[in-house]
C-alpha cells in the first residue's frame, strides 16, 4: 500500500482538528489559531521512540494515549489548559490498521483533555511520535519551577514508584524483580500507558503553589530542579512518601523506595505551597478535589536531602533517569 | 560520555531562547509566550529522518539548516512571520562535537531569521529531527491554500527543478544522471541543505495574492492542492517555467522538466494573484523586491494541466514525492 502524505493525514487525522480558536486545522502549510484575549502560551514537546520509550510490541492504541498524555501532563505542571497539538509521526510503514487504531486512541484522548490536532507530518523511518502541545494560561499565572520560598511545604500528587515498576515488566534481561501478580501487571500497564495528566489539580494549584513540575525523570531528581531554579535546597521524609499499598507488597521496601525516589514515569506532579495557602490546600484534599501528599519542606540548604522516621539522613542515589 | 538530557539541552541549546515574547524559554515543563495583540498564531511541524531525508554521512551543521529553513518554508506561505520552535531531536549518541556543530548552525539560523528555540526533547534512537514552528499573523490575514478564483494568475518565486537535481547527487545506486560539474554540484548541495525560506515574499504576498503555498512536493502535485482546495483547475504554460540556465545545461530537456514539475524540494512558493493586483505585483517584480514569474492561470475546470510552446496539452506525472 502506498498512502500519501496528505491523504494519510486527511483519511485518519482531519477529524482530530475541531476545538475552539482553531481557524484552520490540518491540510494547508500551517495551522491558524485564535489565542483567547489575556492569555498567554505554553509549549512544550516530548518524543516517543520504539524501544526505547515503550516497548517494539507496544500497541498503536497505547502508544498513542501515552505520547499525547505526556506532553498534557507539561502543560498540567504549567497549570495550563491545553489547546493544540501537532503530531510528527515516523513509520516504517503505512499500515491502515496500524494508523486507524492510533488514530482513534488519540482522537479519544483529545476528546476526552479538550485538544485539537492543528498539524501532522508523516515520514518513513523507525516508528517514533513527537508531539508538540500548547496550552493557554491568565497572563503571569503559569506555574514555573522557579518560585519556591524556604519554609515551603512539598507536595506530590497520587502516589509514586509505579512507572518505575511497570519498566519491570518490559526488562526481558531477567535482571529485574519478576512482578507475577496478574492485577498488579495490569495496573502498572494501565499506568506506563495511560498516565493521567493532572490536569485538573494543576488548574487548582495555579493560585495556591509557588512552583511545580511533573514527575518524569524521578522525584529526587525533579525535586532537585525545583530546588536549583529556586536557589534552594529540599528536605524529604522518606516515611511520608505516597506508595500504593499493593505496590508496596510487590517487592522487598529498598526496591520500592528506589522506585519512587529516581524511578520516573510518574508524571505526577510535585509542588511547593507557602505556609499562608497550607490550609487551602488541605482543604482541596480534605474535601477529596485533590490527591496529594506532603512530603516534606524548602529549606536555604542546597541539595535535595531524604530524612528516615528517626530523623537520619539517608544516602540515595539523586540522579533521575538519563536519556544517554 | 553521559550527558544528562538536562545539562545537554542547557549547555547546548539555551542561548537560542531570546526573542521577544519568550517569557520563559527552554529550561522548565513548558515554554511562556505572549502573543502580540491582535495577531493569530500559525503553526507546522517537519521531521527531517537520517537516509530518508538526508543522507547518512550529512554534518550536523547541514541538518540544522535544512531542518529549520523546511519549516519556516511553511511560514513564509502563510504570509506570517517566525516565532518560536521547538525541537525533538533523536540522536543515537551524545557526541559533543556533534551537538556543538548543529546547535552553532541553529543559533545562526534562528538569529537570522528571527525566531527563538522555546522547548526541546532529546531522545537516544536513530537519528531523526523534528521542529515545530510557531509564526504570528494580523487575525484574519494569513494566506491559505483556498482562496484562488478563475482566473487568479499562478507565479512561482525563484526558480524550480535545483531541489529535485540535488537528490541525484545523493543517490548512489548509479541510476540517476551523473552531474560532474563541480561549480553546479556546490549550488545544489547549498540548495538541498539550505533553502531560502521565502520569509520576506510571503509578507509582502499577504495583500496581493489570493492563495499560496510552498513547494514541497512538486509543483504539480502543490498546484493541485491548491486547485482542490479552490475548487478549481489550472493550466500552466510549460515555457514559462523559470528554470536557472545552468541547471538546464546539466542534462537532456525532458529530464530538467520533470525535476521542475514533479521533483519537489524546492521550497519556493506557488501562489495566485487576482487581476487587480497584478499590476502591484508586476511592479514588485520590476523593482526587484520580488523575484518570481508568471507561469500560467486558475481555471474552472479541475486538474493540473501542463501546455507547451504551440497550446498542446502535455501528459505529465501528477504526482509529487511520495512518503511512503
Amino acid at each position: 500500500m502506498a498512502l500519501s502524505e496528505f491523504s494519510l493525514i486527511q483519511q485518519y487525522f482531519s477529524s482530530l482538528g475541531n476545538a475552539p480558536g482553531v481557524v484552520l486545522g490540518v491540510g494547508d502549510d500551517c495551522a491558524v489559531l485564535t489565542v483567547p484575549e489575556g492569555e498567554q502560551l505554553v509549549a512544550t514537546v516530548d518524543t516517543l521512540v520504539s524501544g526505547v520509550h515503550f516497548p517494539v510490541d507496544a500497541s498503536a492504541g497505547d502508544i498513542a494515549h501515552r505520547a499525547l498524555r505526556v506532553n498534557l501532563s507539561d502543560i498540567a505542571a504549567m497549570g495550563a489548559k491545553p489547546c493544540w497539538f501537532t503530531l510528527a509521526l515516523t513509520l516504517p510503514e503505512a499500515r491502515e490498521s496500524w494508523l486507524h487504531e492510533f488514530s482513534l486512541a488519540l482522537a479519544d484522548d483529545a476528546s476526552m483533555f479538550g485538544c485539537a490536532l492543528v498539524g501532522g507530518d508523516t515520514t518513513a523511518g523507525p516508528l517514533s511520535i513527537s508531539i508538540q502541545m500548547v496550552g493557554t494560561v491568565p497572563a503571569g499565572k503559569a506555574l514555573t519551577r522557579g518560585g519556591a520560598q524556604a519554609g515551603d511545604s512539598i507536595y506530590v500528587t497520587g502516589s509514586l514508584g509505579e512507572g518505575a515498576a511497570a519498566l519491570c515488566l518490559f526488562d526481558e534481561s531477567g535482571e529485574s524483580v519478576a512482578i507475577d501478580n496478574d492485577d498488579a501487571r495490569e495496573c502498572l500497564l494501565q499506568r506506563f500507558y495511560r498516565p493521567e495528566p493532572r490536569l485538573q489539580y494543576g488548574l487548582k494549584l495555579r493560585e495556591l503553589s509557588s512552583a511545580a513540575l511533573d514527575i518524569s525523570d524521578g522525584l529526587i531528581a525533579d525535586l532537585g530542579h525545583i530546588a536549583d531554579s529556586s536557589g534552594l535546597g529540599a528536605d524529604v521524609e522518606l516515611n511520608r512518601l505516597p506508595i500504593a499499598p499493593w505496590l508496596a507488597a510487590l517487592v522487598e521496601p529498598p526496591r520500592v523506595l528506589a522506585w519512587a525516589l529516581s524511578g520516573g514515569d510518574d508524571y505526577e506532579l510535585c509542588f511547593t505551597v507557602p505556609e499562608e495557602n497550607l490550609p487551602a490546600v488541605e482543604l482541596l484534599i480534605k474535601r477529596g478535589e485533590l490527591s496529594a501528599s506532603c512530603i516534606g519542606k524548602m529549606s536555604e540548604q542546597h541539595g535535595v536531602r531524604c530524612i528516615d522516621n528517626n530523623g537520619q539522613l539517608v544516602e540515595t542515589s539523586t540522579t533521575g533517569y538519563q536519556h544517554f
